[in-house]
């Protein structure tokens, strides 16, 4: 196929969108990949759309190859079963909702578990049917507070979802095995860089679950990876080695001192270096009490405790993931003058565990370990307060903030923070669909088998942005072979016939050869020819000028930069073989 | 490919869904094609959505080898642009439209002209630039009052829509002309019965206009066609010839007569007929003038009186499409109290031209043609007035109804009357959007150049059911081979192992020859599998059964039924041969 740029519905611009601040937004505006038609919705022109379409045949391709089938449901739902898993109401104003000519509540669908979950219902009764994997490549939409960055974060998007539907938790775990590989087969083919991450399941409820995310410094998601691994976790999902415990035998005494003019851990560690115990302080020594309250849905607050070393504050987002589906809040106030035993600003093990407070302690802290602490008295603490021997908390929770430096939970060198783009999202569900829809199968005993699913997901049209993110430069995109608009661009460097000539023979060439040619011949100058060249990204840039007088044709590999020349006769296999890697 | 049956997300039913009406509509559901999820809104199951994305696949095919270039919209519309067209308003409820979380107007786009037009805009400045054509295969919108026959007419369906975008009315026209022909090549290669009918241009104003529709008895449009040729069109299209003009001299003198008790044609008739006059009349033989109003949007109502044959009514839609864009009304008593010469029942050309009513004649009312007609006083009319001698019309309009037996206005034959499904419509816009969006190429002069416009449009999700509707029996569908979901339908006929072996081998064989076989390795009965195999419609079935054992299968072409054993070791073969016609 040749696409020739004289009659390609193309402008590129030469300047920066006014609305656009990552690289993937500017460079997919201004190589007219894209066009802005709506806060988050946008148009695909014609080479932005055959980016599209190659990376939905990759991932066509390799969710049938799992055996999954491909079906399409409406993107206008009606509400009812949404209402079914509350997720009409838990959406709040993230969905579309509209009302159709009779007043039916409608929503535009953001993912489509529900109808999934009922259309196995409607086809599939027996165990014998089970197991089945579905999947859409479909257009979505949220209705974000804050689009951004171009198809990035749009309002309308591409997304392939598939559902995974099994008898049994071993079938479920195959299910999300045989995805994961299939997302595996998929990034790599498209050529990304990535990491998956252990992540919490966010709103959906269930257990395991996997993010597929592209290293890019304008990612919206930060992640920890190794510096000597591939261990890469969300920090909600990072684990904090335990230290290994230490005898209790021997040990000092707990003593209490009066810490006056200690507010901070700062001046708590100054005083107690200064207290003449011989000993130096740090605030990793220091035992640090956070209190909050957390209630599941319907039932009442109940504190919870949390220990953890002075150094360290609570991650609320780890916090949240840890206590899911309970809610969680700081206490107030009100709460404190309802705990009299909570003396603020020096709270110990001591009286939590007295008046029954739920204590759960920082992974460091293990049996053995001695801490600085609150005394629970006004401005004391005490010193050599030992875990194991002087308190036993309930168990570990593991939010403190992950930091940069930390010790990555293989054994293999340091945590080091990055971002990240959300590409793909691997779901162990379970049965809280099946639970709303009574979806069961008729077991070979009579009896009904609650169904488990599984939800995987990948951005379709974000891949995109995410792809150009990782793949350009000062000068324009630069688009992996499998997802290219085009196998090789040939440029027609000056105006004279015979170049014009040339170029049309190599492209004929090259497209019967089985190549898609994006052929430059236009009127326009070899200068606006060659940065359109490099802003449009094609891998392979073939450029037919001067040379050809002397027999002899350039073949520029955009990535590198790198160029050769090459005999006429022979760039048609050149091409080729570099083409095909 | 081989599809296996075993593992296939597709249950069959034997019932027809209580909803449907139309065969199309049973039989999609009944063989798995699709399911209902809302008024109007579908799910394509597997089957359904490989002959959907076939119909796709052809229609691109085609739209690509004129030029015509793909890009992608958003469903989801900003209001502004259908402001600026007066759409957003003139939709009605007939669009979907909601806010989002700022309060801000969207829609559900329906078509988008606005959207190609501003896009256009956007890229394109000078005369060089065209003339370019761009389409989307895209999900549309439509708030239908009554959605009907499941994909027939939904509210959220599948559409291919184009547009040309021309310097001048000549490219238009060769545009329009480039469409059509495609069109024809689209229909033709999936195998449909259809008719092209010339074709009003409903609300989207502008001119030439053709309609594609699939002849079927089920079909929403009517239509006439001829006996004798190709001609057809929409009854608003159809041309009435005119006789030829008679000689005026030596004809009798207008005589009016006193004619009590004649209320209606048929009494008027007769009691001419028993006055003596020598000569036999029909209610073809009498001028009926029939008094309307009609405004163009903003001025005041006019009078139009017109004058056909007493045995036709005005047909309204052809009236309505025959003053567009004027709107036309009955008259009331106060129009007629407004103007006195109007003597109910008696209306005759003297009075109507007499007082500068315009009145215009059906075509059969040609100069020196001899009416009975009303004489403008209560209880009298007129014999022998002649056209062009006695009373000379303001000109003709062509608004009768239009009858079977009348004659083709090709002069082939009688037309008859028909029904169809539209599946394509053709239609030269011309520069009503160019207008709103002030859409201008600079000119090799430097002055701006009009924009002028063609709207292509297929219902491309609507043809998996007009195919269904016209291909189709008894016992299932009966898909044409561009469009069915596979090639080839491999029934395995027996439990015997050797009869799965000898299945699985000829499917392998069948699709390492590039064929896409269906293959059914199912345990369950001969009987259902034949009855599933009528039912899902694939156009060839191969047999692997009893005959297996002296070395024999059976192909069966669905459409002819007719069935012919093949040595095993040549059913490959005849397969393809059969499978490539």
């Amino acid at each position: 196929m040749i696409t020739r740029m004289s009659s390609l519905f193309l402008r590129t611009l030469r300047e920066d969108p006014a609305d656009a601040e990552v690289p993937s937004h500017k460079l997919l505006v201004r190589a007219g990949y894209v066009r802005r038609v709506a806060p988050g919705g946008y148009s695909w022109l014609p080479l932005g759309l055959r980016v599209l379409r190659n990376i939905e045949r990759v991932v066509r391709e390799e969710m049938d190859a799992i055996g999954a089938q491909e079906i399409q449901f409406p993107a206008l739902l009606p509400k009812e079963p949404y209402e079914a898993t509350n997720r009409w109401t838990e959406y709040g104003p993230n969905i579309f909702r509209l009302k159709d000519r009779k007043g039916a509540d409608y929503l535009l669908g953001p993912t489509h578990e529900e109808l999934f979950a009922l259309t196995v219902k409607g086809e599939y009764s027996s165990y014998k049917d089970y197991p089945v994997a579905l999947y859409q490549i479909q257009t979505k939409y949220r209705d974000e507070a804050r689009p951004r960055a171009g198809i990035l974060r749009g309002r309308e998007f591409v997304m392939k979802d598939s559902y995974s539907f099994d008898l049994t938790d071993e079938g479920l775990a195959e299910a999300y095995q045989r995805h994961r590989a299939a997302y595996i087969k998929i990034f790599d083919r498209l050529g990304m860089d990535y990491v998956i991450v252990s992540a919490t399941s966010g709103a959906m409820g269930g257990s395991a679950s996997e993010e597929f995310l592209a290293v890019a410094p304008n990612g919206e998601d930060t992640f920890v990876r190794s510096t000597e691994s591939d261990y890469a976790a969300n920090v909600e999902a990072v684990t904090t080695p335990a230290p290994p415990a230490q005898p209790v035998e021997g040990r000092p005494e707990a003593q209490v001192h009066s810490t006056p003019a200690t507010p901070t851990i700062d001046t708590l560690v100054e005083f107690f270096n200064n207290a003449g115990l011989g000993r130096e302080f740090t605030a990793a020594d220091t035992l640090k009490n956070v209190l909050v309250k957390t209630r599941v849905p319907g039932s009442d607050w109940e504190l919870l405790a949390i220990g953890l070393p002075g150094d360290r504050e609570v991650d609320l987002k780890r916090l949240e993931a840890a206590v899911e589906p309970a809610e969680v809040a700081m206490l107030d106030e009100a709460d404190f003058k309802a705990h009299p035993f909570l003396v603020k600003g020096y709270i110990g093990p001591g009286a939590l565990l007295a008046n029954e407070v739920r204590y759960l302690v920082d992974p460091r802290v293990v049996e053995g370990t001695a801490w600085v602490t609150g005394a629970d008295q006004h401005e004391h603490h005490v010193v050599d307060l030992l875990c194991g021997r002087d308190f036993t908390p309930d168990g570990t929770i593991d939010v403190a903030e992950v930091r940069e430096g930390d010790p990555s939970p293989d054994g293999k060198g340091v945590l080091v923070a990055a971002r990240g783009i959300e590409i793909g999202h691997i779901f162990q569900l379970g049965r809280k669909y099946a639970d709303a829809f009574s979806l069961d199968a008729l077991g070979p005993d009579g009896k009904p088998v609650r169904i488990t699913m599984g939800s995987y997901g990948i951005g379709v049209s974000r891949l995109v942005a995410a792809i150009a993110e990782q793949s350009h430069d000062d000068r324009g995109l630069i688009w992996p072979r499998n997802v290219a608009p085009a196998d090789v661009h040939v440029v027609v460097a000056g105006k004279d016939a015979t170049l014009l000539e040339g170029g049309e023979k190599l492209a004929g060439e090259l497209s019967s050869a089985g190549l898609s040619v994006l052929l430059d011949d236009r009127k326009a100058s070899p200068g606006v020819k060659f940065a359109d060249a490099e802003l449009v990204g094609v891998p392979t840039i073939l450029v037919v000028g001067r040379g050809l007088a002397s027999g002899l044709v350039e073949v520029k590999d955009r990535r590198s930069g790198e160029r050769v020349e090459v005999p006429v006769d022979e760039a048609v296999q050149h091409v080729l073989a570099v083409a095909r890697g």
